[in-house]
Order: C-alpha cells, then sequence, then structure tokens
C-alpha cells in the first residue's frame, strides 16, 4: 500500500456579490440578485463542479441603520439557505456560522442533526462567540459579554451539543413492523446535563444522522479561540496576513491538540485568502484598484471600529492608527483586531490605507496576480507548514469565483495538489477526518471520546 | 364586478408516514423513507399539483427514551425542512410550527424572513407556546411555565417579531450603485423595544421579505389561547369534534376577532380532519380497524398522558378516565385536555376505548367513508358557520394522502368549491387575505397596525 500524497482543501466563503466591500457597485454585479436564491443556487453548483470539499456561510445577528445606508445586510440566515442549497447539490459540504452567544443547545443540535440528513452527511458547524454589542442589544443585554465568559459558554455548549448528538447510539433505530418496537431504547440515552449555563435532559428528539455529528469548524484565533479549536475543531477558518505568521500558527494550534490527545491530522488548518486574478499581475491589480476606488471611506471607518470595538471617527484619515487597548482587554473579536494593529504598524499604514487594505478581505490575505502566481502561493504555504488548504473568498464573485475555479482549481490538480473527483459521500470524507465514536456507546465506552 | 364566491382552504399537516400512532406499521408504510427527503418532497409535489393552499409542520422540543420505544420521534426542524421544500415546490404555502417558549424573538423573526424571501412569498408561522415539563427540561427548567405565563411571553415575543419585519419598510432599498447608497436608512428603523421579557434594538439584519411578514397561525383553543389568536392570528387550526362545537368555536372567535378591530373575514379557522377514505363506507371503516390493530396500548397511553400531563398508568384500561384537574389548573394544553375529557363523557368511553378514538388524529376529527361522504362533511361544516377550511391529516400517507388529492379534492372542486388553480402566487394570496400595513411607515403613521 503506497502513501497517500497529502492533497490540500478547499472552501469556499460564499458571498453574494463577493468580499469586497464594495462587491456591489461593481459593474458586473448583479446587485438585485443578491438574496436570489437562483444566484446562490449557481455559485454553490458551480464550486461543487470544480469538486470544492464545502461551502461556508458567515454570521452576524446585528447591522445598524448607519451601516445599512452603504450595504452592510447580513445575507439569508445561514442554516436556512444551506438547507435549500443541500436540495441544489449533491456531494459538497455545508457548514453555516452558528454564535453559541445567543442561542439554546437543544435547538442548535438538532437543527444541524436536522440538516445533515437532509444532506446526506454533508452538515458542518463554524462555532463562534458573537462579539459586539450590536449583537447582544438585539438579544436583551446593553453590553457583549467579556471575552473569556463568552468561550466559557461556548465550551458548555458545544459539550451539550456533542452528548445530544451522541444520545441516539448508530444502531438505536429498529423500526421493527411486527413487533411495533420503534427504536432499542436501551440505546437512547439521556443526557441529564446540569452545568453552570444549560441544563438539558436530552435525548435528542432525532436519530443519529448520517455524519453522527456535523464537522466541527471553529475562526478565532485568539488564545482562548485557540484553545477553543485544539480542544473540538476539527477545520479552523483563520486569517493571515504572512507566511511566518501563519506556519507559528499552524505549528502553535497543531501542538495545542497534541496536547489535548488529538491526531494533528484530524484539524485542518485553511487561512482565508482573497484571490484577484487577471492575464497578467498588472490586470489583477487593476481590478483590485477598480473596487477599491468604489470604496466609501466613511463606510469603511464604520466596518473597522465595529471590528476593532474602538470608535475611529474622530482620527484624521490620514494619520495614524491610534493605539488601541491591549488585547486581552478587547470585549469583541481580539485576534482579528491584533491582526489589524499588526498589519499598520508592519507597513506603517495610515487609516485610509489600512481601510483599503482591508477593503478586499477584512483582514484576509488579498493574492492579486495570475492564476500561476495564486496557485503558486497556495502550494507554497501548503508546502511550508502553514496550511492545510485555504478558505477561497472572492472579492467580486461575477468573474473572480469563475477565475478561481476554471483557472487556479486546475492548476492545483494539474500539480496534483487537489482532487479531480470526489472520492467520498460526506463532508467529513472530503475532509479526510473520521467519524468519531460515540461517547455513550457500550463498545466504545472505553476509548476517549475525541480520538 | 360580481361577488366572488367563497371558496374553502386547504392545508396539508405534512406527516411522513401519517397520523395514526401507528401508520408507521402498516403494510404500505416504507419505514425506512421515515426522514428521507426524496419521500417528503414527494408528498409536498403531490400536494402542490392538487392545488392546495398550503403545507403544515408540527413540532416539539422533546421525546423521552419510553416514547422513542414505540416511534415518537420528531421530523426533521421544521424551518430547515420547509426550507429544502421551498426549493422543489413553487406556489404551496409553507407553515412551520416555531415556539414562543425556548426561542428568541430576533433569531425566530430572522429564519422566517428568510424563508420567505427563498420561497419568494410562501412562508407562514404556527405560533405556539410549549406546554410539557419534557420539554421545559430540554432548555434548563424543571417544570414548564403556567399557562397564562406562556401566552404573556408568546403576546411579547410576537409584538417584537412584528416590529422587527416593520423595520424594513417596502421602499427602503435602493441599490443604488453610482452613489454607493444601498438602503435610504430614513426607512430602516431601530426598534428599541424595551418589555418584561424582551429587550431587542432592531433593526432587523434583512430588507423586508415578500409577504412582509410570514402568515401568521394559532392553534390553541383555550382561553388565552382565543384571546392570543383573536389579536394575531390569519388561520387558525383547531381540534373539534362536532359540528355544534366547531360552530361554537367558530362564532366565538369570529367574534372576538371583530372585538380587536379586525375584519372577520381575515382570519381563517381550520378544523383539522383525518379522512380515511373507501370504496365504500364498510370499507374506509375496516382501513380504521386496521390500523386500530396495530397500536400499542402502553404506547397509546403514555401520548395520552404526555398530552393532557396527568399520568394515567395505574388506572385501569377497561375502566373510564379519573377526574381531571379543572382546566383553568391545567398547566400543559388546556383546550386539548377539556376535549378529550369532554368525549370521553358524551360517548361513554373506557380509557381502553378513548385511546383507540384518539389514536387516528389525537382528538381531530375522524371521518371514514366513501370520497363523497367525506366531501358531503366538509362542505356541511363550510356551509354552516363552522369552518372556512380544513387542516387535512391522512391517518395514513401511503394511499391515505393520495385518496385524499385525487378523489375528495376534485369532488370539491366539482361542487365548486375549492380552486382548480392557483390565482396569487404567495400564501396570503391563497387564503386571500392582504399584506398588513407597516407600523413604522410614514404613509401608514395613522392607521392601525392589525387593520
Amino acid at each position: 500500500m503506497s502513501t497517500p500524497t497529502r492533497t490540500l482543501h478547499l472552501n469556499l466563503f460564499l458571498s453574494s456579490m463577493g468580499h469586497h466591500e464594495a462587491a456591489w457597485r461593481h459593474p458586473s454585479s448583479k446587485v438585485a440578485d443578491i438574496l436570489e436564491f437562483s444566484h446562490l443556487q449557481r455559485l454553490a453548483q458551480k464550486a461543487e463542479q470544480a469538486k470544492l470539499d464545502s461551502l461556508f456561510l458567515a454570521d452576524r445577528y446585528a447591522t445598524s441603520r448607519k451601516a445599512v445606508k452603504y450595504g452592510a445586510v447580513s445575507g439569508l440566515e445561514p442554516l436556512t439557505l444551506l438547507s435549500a442549497l443541500a436540495v441544489a447539490t449533491r456531494r459538497i459540504g455545508l457548514i453555516a456560522t452558528v454564535s453559541t452567544s445567543f442561542n439554546e443547545p437543544f435547538n442548535i443540535a438538532r437543527r444541524f442533526s436536522s440538516l445533515d440528513h437532509l444532506s446526506n452527511g454533508r452538515a458542518g458547524w463554524n462555532i463562534i462567540t458573537s462579539g459586539t454589542d450590536g449583537e447582544a442589544q438585539n438579544f436583551n443585554h446593553e453590553r457583549i459579554f467579556e471575552h473569556h465568559a463568552r468561550y466559557e459558554r461556548a465550551h458548555e455548549f458545544v459539550d451539550v451539543a456533542l452528548k445530544l448528538w451522541d444520545s441516539w447510539e448508530a444502531d438505536a433505530l429498529l423500526q421493527d413492523k411486527s413487533s411495533g418496537i420503534y427504536a432499542d431504547n436501551s440505546k437512547v440515552h439521556e443526557i441529564n446535563h446540569k452545568g453552570k449555563h444549560f441544563a438539558v435532559r436530552g435525548p435528542l428528539n432525532l436519530p443519529r444522522s448520517p455524519q453522527g455529528r456535523p464537522l466541527l469548524v471553529q475562526a478565532g484565533s485568539s488564545e482562548d479561540g485557540k484553545e477553543f479549536a485544539a480542544r473540538y475543531a476539527e477545520a479552523i477558518f483563520t486569517a493571515q496576513q504572512t507566511l511566518a505568521d501563519a506556519q507559528a500558527f499552524y505549528a502553535d494550534v497543531k501542538s495545542r491538540v497534541v496536547q489535548y490527545g488529538r491526531s494533528p491530522e484530524h484539524v485542518k488548518i485553511l487561512p482565508g485568502i482573497c484571490p484577484i486574478i487577471g492575464e497578467s499581475e498588472a490586470e489583477a491589480k487593476e481590478k483590485e484598484a477598480e473596487l477599491h476606488e468604489l470604496t466609501h471611506p466613511a463606510y469603511s471607518l464604520l466596518q473597522l471600529s465595529n471590528r476593532i470595538g474602538f470608535d475611529l471617527s474622530s482620527y484624521p484619515l490620514d494619520g495614524p492608527l491610534p493605539e488601541l487597548p491591549a488585547t486581552e482587554q478587547i470585549a469583541g473579536h481580539q485576534s482579528r483586531t491584533q491582526l489589524i494593529r499588526d498589519l499598520a504598524q508592519r507597513e506603517d499604514l495610515t487609516i485610509r490605507q489600512l481601510l483599503l487594505r482591508l477593503a478586499g478581505g477584512r483582514g484576509h490575505r488579498t493574492i492579486a496576480g495570475t492564476a500561476r502566481q495564486v496557485a503558486d502561493e497556495l502550494e507554497a504555504w501548503f508546502t511550508q507548514g502553514a496550511a492545510d488548504g485555504f478558505n477561497i473568498m472572492p472579492q467580486l464573485t461575477s468573474g473572480g469565483l469563475d477565475d478561481f475555479l476554471d483557472q487556479v482549481v486546475p492548476e492545483l490538480q494539474k500539480r496534483g495538489l487537489f482532487r479531480t473527483e470526489y472520492s467520498g459521500r460526506t463532508l467529513r470524507d472530503h475532509y479526510g477526518l473520521p467519524v468519531p465514536p460515540n461517547q455513550f456507546s457500550q463498545a466504545n465506552a472505553i476509548s476517549h471520546q475525541f480520538q
């Protein structure tokens, strides 16, 4: 038996018009289609034709009157849209962002189990904590909970969900018409969870789903976030601006994973990449400049202030970024705030310059170049200990997504770095991840839950 | 202009195998398909071909180890399944049950808005309060909240949702590429709700959906339930055993509706009907007996005990129903408990006999007969002030649903009582209900919210 070649994983971070702040204003964007299912379906099907591992939808539980003026409207609620896309696709994975801050674990465990049943094993959950006051104010609070407290709740939330998914053993369902016995209830378990945040009896009101549970994905890169990821995550979305930073993050997380007794190969690290592809590098840069031209500095500043939880509106655009609070004192998004501060310092950027650097991908790395140049960069990060794959965030959907799928993916396939056909059926198959054992199963009673 | 003829409305209460407790055991049921989307899709498409107004999914947030032994597993979470069915259908309405007891209004308002966008205006919400301790125990409580308190929360929950749906006026979206102005934010409103149960700032993070808001449906018939329905509901699902009871309920609710300043025609009353159709009445009764033969008394008793919130396991099956607590002292499902008590008394039933009477439709009325007999009964209730239409609950999906759609619907059409083609696009169109004015819109500032 030959050792299987290590190949990379590609996730499409789905955005209706594109990840660039001004994508909707681009002449090629059909902005009336922004919430249209037929348009979103076409994007999903195109990604599936290119054999991508998965689609992913981000989420936030608030917008503001100021922000909607320039376009900051969320899309359809992720699990709603992915349930519909499950019908329009057959193989690609479907990863929904759902926050642990303003939901109940019984409801969320059930919705993911439902999506996993519906999609025949293609559900994934990007687990986040909500980090803005605007979101807290839609859920009975004035201020967002403190960073560490949010993660404490997230830990317990995921523990409860894992118990609920395991509350039905795989062979509990009998459906024996002659005896009238529907389920062997010695294999259906109350979980009787009683913790600081939640008390949940169980069992879940749905039999075990094809994957047992959704693929668990995590996207925060703070100290709390990395610990959380090391314990639970099977894939990690992260923002990394430089190869060195990405390598350090990769090594750090993989070693933490080992400390939890897990195999480092069972956690796939996927930095975000915002590709802009041209016939030449110059053409790609022109495309980027064209999008930058369409930005509103007032909007960009609002987005940045919201992202770092610090109001920048009174600082001159052509001056430097002011001193921000120390990372551990930030209630909101710690790791992204730190990345933005590091970027501004490293490149000595004014606020105005920083806004443009963030317009394309909110801190994720932009690569503007030819398809080969983009493939070269991805290969370099993949082979040099910085990534197991990538979270692809086209700055412009119209044209830009096609450029990536039609030009970069075949180049990666030619190099033997990416699949040319799906070899499995489930999202877990695509990422090469095992089905975890059931913590309540007698057969697995002595094995560790997360091995 | 001639006066349009009053025609009836038909909703399919979707059940994978059928509403009879033992439907899954019937020889014709493919029980392996119970959660299969392709099977559920076929049922939905068949109902759409018959031009039914809508599909409806019930829901409960718990099961128990005892109950799953005999089959009490919920289906896929309703909004998940209806999002998928939105893609597989084009015209039929999609009504999901969601409880106000264990959710947050921002999340639910957004999910219904998402489904309404996705389905081009076909979303409906069956608003319930959760009435069992088993559900409370999955959401951090030992006991279910007292009946009146549940409705108090439900009122505020719906008020918040209505405000959120109105937080975007219909013409707020500009999407003006040249100026970069995405929305006219003078038409996007913070709701700044601060009440006893909820504090929600808004606006919703999605523009106004095609119907403005989902159709509001309500299914409780207690005193609290009727008041709630009179204030909010546009359609009411109800269980009525006799024409006289149904007429009294109909008159009572319509007069309450008028007291809230609403038009009685803007609230459609739809009693549940469990049809069993045969070539002759005798054949229909045989079909019913065949299903009854497959019931497990132990399971039926468990279901009944759970439904009335009173443990019957120590009472002899061949004795009478014991005295139950007074209706207003029941924490759980008051109106259904009262219906069951009245039924047992009126017909002097033993517990065993009562279990069989409830096995087919849990208290909804069974009509076993020929297609013409069923049509006669529906016509009688419709023309004699007992119903505006019906909530159709086939006891057996396999065959039984087809019998109703292929035989009873054409009979109703022949009598001019039911549409032969959809005349509108949205769920609200099908039920002949207007789009309510926006409470925040300047144009409607002086009109009443619920006219």
